[in-house]
Parts: structure tokens; sequence; C-alpha cells
């Protein structure tokens, strides 16, 4: 740690929060919803539109603007060639009929930050050890193209390009074609050492609005178990055909939801679960369906939990096939393991909140983000800033223009004292940068 | 009755069953499935292609041709133009992933007799008391469209010709664009005069095969009591959100749906029930559900069954949201009641198997059929052929040639019989035909 924690943390001034309103307003506009929302799913035209509108804002602010091969796009501002870089950023995509704030304040405060501190350089002539950068990641949301967290996923070495490039939506169009269409399939060799990467989010949850909190600090995920799971039956006619002889899928499917929730329901607060998304087959009113597949997920901070858990849905599962006369099939399991953020950036974002006079406490952080899959190959933080009762993916998420500036005042002071704390760890370098892509 | 039931009875000859196999085989290639199935919704490009082949067809065999305003196709032989027309049909669209018989096998027997007695005519000089028509009604599915029976459900003027043409498949594609786009949104005046109505079906039940009969003469349908309910939950994000805030539409769903299947469990064999269809939205793996659309369906011969099922699922419905939070509405409700075929055509169709030496017997239905939609307006016989293990809407569906000849046998030898038979109703002509439409 080079910087002094009580040396003075530049802060955005009246027009930094002006030029970030702006940029807030003009985004919001491209897939606005009725109710005030945000419809705006990976590689739309609306995507194309925002990320254009991005990239000409950083190129007009001095930024050097790069897309990788998975379409992320990258803003940065380089003091010194051979320095690493302090990232920082989040995603411009959002689920559908969602909010306004989730994902996209992150990007937009980060590049704002970056702004303020690359011309407190300049007027200063002070140089950082670091370089800034800002991060638009592809496919955080995962509603269109599956999995979520795709672009980070491929940046971090934990999915090979190519199988996230051909990643199909329900109409067949691959994520690789969709980001060609609107222009974001980039093509330049990626190097960039990575320092740290700090990720700044809308809470999604009541915790700091219920304790009066202008930033919480994660230091903490829960693991996952997500699953994918299809039921097979058999068509028939709704009408004539005996009960006895029906094998229908989408019965089979409400017991495995029923139980789902069941599970849950035992652990009190300590497991979430869900069913978000199931596929029906042929869903048609006379016909019995044939194949249901299922995303279900249990969440805990306990993976012993998602451990029992896991064994009784695998037990439930082939009770209800047999039960049904339908076949289970388990087309994919796999356990995210509950995440640490970096110990050492955790505690700095807690003393340049205390130095800055912003009320902080230590989060946890139940959803997935990009900086859990940051945090595996470089040191991390990730903070909440409050969101209005807690919706998320909702319309109706909302969060004040004081808590949005609250942040810019926390991001700014934390980047400009990440861009001065040399870390133990090497810099990261991305393993596709030297994968041929070109 | 003027025709005496030992009058012999025309039947068909090799160079008319061949005809028919081939006619047979040539349609089923139009949306073959990998599998040997049928896949050919409604007003899609493979049901344009199967219409234009069946009307080249009937118009190269000497039928006139018409088409109506909701595209039901009429093959009419006129030997009287003041005479009323002894009807006969079913229809060429399928279920998706379907069988090859379900339908098709009406129209082209029917298609087949029709030229049989034509040509009988021409060689006898007789001229028979009624005109004949072969009919294919659009959309009897109703898997692209809901609900099914559209195209007799307009022709019997049960639902107004606008509202069927502005039907929207899922894409929002209206039935009158897609009729259009394959050239069978018709445009000609209706006034064709119904004496009568037969359709020959395969039978989706085992019970002609289990009892070795050839034919089934159908006397009496079941009720239906169809459900189209929507639960109104909250969108949020699956992970953070804790559960007791979750207001989640499909869980909802997957209740109802339990329920569903346990009402028809109370009842043995005197109940069937079925969820084939339901819309999920936004679908999405990481967001709770906020809106699920199911449509249901109770059925079983005896009403007061339905009207117990019906009072414990509303109450169950309302218990439901109650539990989950979220709101129930029930946006159709409808009681299609129990049918009764013409007992005279009924008695008539089982003398002319008997006269041509076919087994058959009284037969029932569960599902619904044109021929339901038709005796409401006139005197209308359905019968069944044999269907191979009952299996109905599925790729697997099979009805022997031998199954199919003995049909065409039955319809041939019946139609001769009906077009000599004049019934004391006043012949039905549609209330289409006097809208104005044109």
């Amino acid at each position: 740690m080079s910087l002094s924690q009580t040396s003075p943390l530049p802060q955005p001034e009246a027009q930094d929060f002006a030029a970030f309103l702006d940029l807030f307003e003009r985004t919001s506009r491209i897939g606005a919803t009725a109710l005030g929302g945000l419809h705006r799913l990976t590689a739309s035209s609306d995507d194309g539109e925002v990320r254009t509108l991005f990239c000409d804002w950083l190129r007009a602010e001095g930024f050097e603007v790069r897309v990788d091969a998975i379409g992320n796009i990258f803003g940065l501002m380089t003091f010194d060639p051979d320095a690493a870089y302090v990232m920082c950023g989040s995603h411009l995509d959002s689920q559908p009929t969602a909010g306004r704030f989730d994902g996209i304040y992150g990007v937009l405060a980060g590049a704002l930050a970056i702004r303020r501190l690359a011309r407190a350089s300049a007027e200063t002539g002070d140089k950082p050890l670091h370089n800034l950068c800002v991060v638009n990641w592809t496919n955080e949301e995962g509603a269109r193209f599956q999995p979520s967290l795709t672009g980070s996923s491929v940046f971090i070495g934990a999915m090979p390009l190519q199988a996230a490039l051909d990643l199909e939506d329900g109409d067949g169009i691959t994520l690789g074609d969709a980001l060609t269409d609107i222009g974001f399939a980039g093509t330049t060799p990626f190097d960039l050492p990575v320092a740290s990467y700090a990720e700044i989010h809308v809470e999604q949850g009541r915790a700091l609005e219920a304790k009066k909190l202008a930033i919480g600090v994660v230091r903490e995920t829960w693991a996952v178990s997500k699953w994918r799971v299809s039921f097979i039956g058999e068509q028939n006619h709704t009408g004539p055909t005996p009960m006895a002889e029906r094998k229908d899928a989408l019965l089979a499917a409400a017991h495995a939801i029923v139980h789902v929730r069941e599970e849950s329901g035992r652990h009190g607060l300590a497991m979430h679960s869900s069913v978000g998304r199931m596929e029906i087959y042929p869903n048609s009113p006379n016909v019995v369906p044939s194949r249901t597949t299922l995303l279900i997920e249990l969440r805990s901070r306990d993976v012993s939990l998602l451990d029992q858990g896991d064994r009784r849905l695998e037990a439930r599962l082939k009770e209800i096939a047999a039960e049904t006369g339908t076949r289970v099939i388990v087309e994919d399991q796999q356990l995210r393991q509950p995440g640490k953020l970096h110990e050492t950036l955790s505690d700095l974002a807690l003393q340049t909140c205390e130095q800055l006079g912003l009320a902080a406490e230590t989060s946890v952080t139940v959803a997935g983000h990009d900086a859990i899959n940051l945090s595996r190959v470089c040191p991390t933080s990730l903070v909440f800033i409050p969101s209005e009762n807690g919706l998320s993916h909702n319309e109706a998420e909302f969060t004040s223009v004081q808590d949005m500036e609250n942040g810019l005042r926390f991001l700014t002071g934390f980047l400009a004292r990440l861009s001065q704390t040399s870390m133990p760890e090497s810099p990261f370098i991305s393993p596709y940068s030297h994968s041929g892509q070109s």
C-alpha cells in the first residue's frame, strides 16, 4: 500500500455529477419500457445502439476503445504503456422488462470516475502507478444466451471463446452472429495486464436501505448449485388418452418445481431456490407435453446445505419420473463455489468510505456478478449502493440520484487509491490473448 | 328414408384404393418428420402446399373448388344446382410433430368416396337426390392459433369471421394474414345449403382395436370445461430476493397443474384432465417469473362431475394465489356441453356397416371434432376407424391400409345412402354467407 490513508482523495465535481446523469439518461432511453424500465437484451439492436453511444462518448473523452473477440468493450486511460491496469466496470445489457440501474450504473460510474482521475492527473501532472480501464462485459444477464457472465468468463479463461460464440438464443441465432450483426465482434488480440478489478452495483436487496448506509462492501458470495433437467414423456391427445396411459412431462415438471420450493423452505433464510426458466414441447393446447426442460437453482452460503439439497433433488427427480411414467435426464449440474472477495481491497474500500464520510458496512451477495469471475484471477472488490425495496430484475427497480452520487464519490476515491496501490500479486493477462484469435 | 336398406351400395374399386393411397402418400410428404410423422401447422407454407395439391387434384377430378373467407376448402360435385349438399370432410392441418392420419384421412377418404359416386352416377345416369361436397376445415387442431375448430366454428356461425381472422399465433401473426400469405384467404360469398354432414376419423383410442372392429359409430361426445387462467406475480432476482418476498407465478402454476391432475384422479375413468399449454414470462434463468398463463381442461361425459371439478378448481386457484403471493385471473372459462350425434344417421351408419359386412359398434368421443360443431346445425354423423395403440398427436400414430380401405368402403356406401336420403330438417346455410363478406 503506497498511498497514505490520510492523503486527500480526488472527488467528482458538479460537472462530473451532471455528466454522469446526462449519460445515464441518454442510455436509459435505449430499450426504455413504458413503465420506466429497460429491456435491452444482449447483442440486440438496442444493445448495439447503447454500445455505440458509450464508445463514442469514451473516444470523445480521450479514452482508447478496444473491443475483444467476445464483444467486451474496454475504455483505456493509459498513463504509462508499461504499467498494468486497474479495471472497473459492469454490464450494459438487461433482463427482459427489467430496471435501468442493474449493471448500467457500474459501467457509467466507472467511466466518469476515470475521466475525473485523468483530468486530475493532467492538471497536477502526477501520474498514477497504474493505468485505468472501464469495461462493459458481454451478456452478464444470461437472458437471451445461457449461461450468464459470458464475457467475463471468456476473459478469465473459464469458458472457451468458441463455445461462447456458439451459444444460441431461442431462435437459434448464435452470440457470435448477433455480435457481428451489431458490429461488436472485435478482432483485437488482447494483452491487457490487470492489476486489480473493482465493480460497483446496485444492491438487489434491502440491507443498505434498512440500515441507511451509502455503501456495502461485499466480502463473500453465496454458492450456487445449478441444474438443467429434462423430463421426457410422450405426445398424446389430451382428450381421449386414458389418464393412466399418459406420460406428461409438464406434470413431472410441476412436481419438480414444487419440490424445489419445499427444499429451500426447509432451511429458512439459509437457502434460496428457483426455477426461472422452463421450455415446454410441443406446448399445444390439445397435446400432452412430451418434453420439459427446467433450469433449477439452489443457493446458499453453506455448501453442505447445497449438498443435502442436491441429494434430495436427485432422489425426488427419479421418484417423479417413476410416478409420471416419464424419463428424467440431468443434462447439466454445476456447483459454483462460494467466492471470497479480496480482503485487502475490501479493507481499503471500507477505509475509503470512512475517509469520505460515507456510511458503510460489510455486505454479502447472493447473485452472481462479473466481479466474482474476476476475483478468481486478480485482486477484486465489489461494492453495492442502495436499491429501493430491493426490487431487482423489475421495471420498478430504483436508486436515488443521491445514492448514485455517493457511489460515484466512493468509486472516484477508491480508484484513485487503487491506482496508487502496488499489489503483491502479478498482473493478470487473459489467456485468450494468446489463443491466436485475431 | 327413401333408399331401401337392401339396395346394393356402390363400393370403391381397386383403382379407387390405389388412388387414395397415392394421394395419401403424396400429401404425407408435405411436412413429413424424420420419425415418419407430420408437422403441418395451420396456414404454414406446408399447409399452403398441401392445400394447393388437394385443390389441383379436386379440379383434375372434376370437382368445383371454392374457398371461403376463413380458408375452408369445399370440393363440390353438383348433380342438381337446386339441391342441397351432403357434406363430408375433416382437416389437413396437424399438431406439432404429430401423426399422418388424424384429420387427413377423413378429407382424402371423402374425396375418393365422392369421386366413386360421381363416376357411378355418370355410368348409370342415376342422379342422387343430393349433391356431394368434401371439405377441409381450417385450423381444426388449434395448435398455432387458439381456439381449435376455427373454420367449422365460423361456418356454423358460432364464431364471428373477423374474430377468427384476428386470432394471433405466438409471433403475433394473424390467421387472416397467414391465410393470405399462403393464398387461401377466399373471398367467395357462400350460400351452400347443407343437408347433412359425415366425418370419418381415426379413433384416438384403443376400443376398436381391442374389439377387432372396423368401424365405430359415435353417438355422443364428452363435455369439456376449458379454463384460461393467469397468475400474476412479481419479477425479481432469483438470487438475493428472500424467499418470503417472492411472488413466483411459475410456482403458482406448478401447484395448479398438480391440482388439475389430482382432480381427474378422484374420478377414475370418468374424467380426463390436462394442462397442454402454458406461457411463462419473462422465462429467463435469473428472474422470478411474473406471469404464467395456463390452458386447463377437464373432460367428462357427466356434466355434474365437471361442475364439481370446476368449483374445486376455482377454490384451489384462490388458495394457491394466497399461498404464493400472486394474483389469479380467470381469463376465460367455457363449458362445451356434451354432444349428441344424429340418431337416425347413426342408425343408418350401423346398418350400412352391417350390409357391407364391416364389424361395427357404437362408440364415444372425448376429443372435439368439426363434426361436433356441424351437429349443432345439421344432421351429422361421426365414425371412427381403428388406430394402433390409440396413440394420437404423436409421430407414431398408425392405422393400417386394411383399416383405411374398410373406412373408404364404409364412407362410399354411407354417402351413397345419405345422398339418396331426404331429411326432415331444412338444409343449413352458413350465416356468414349473408354477412356481406366478399
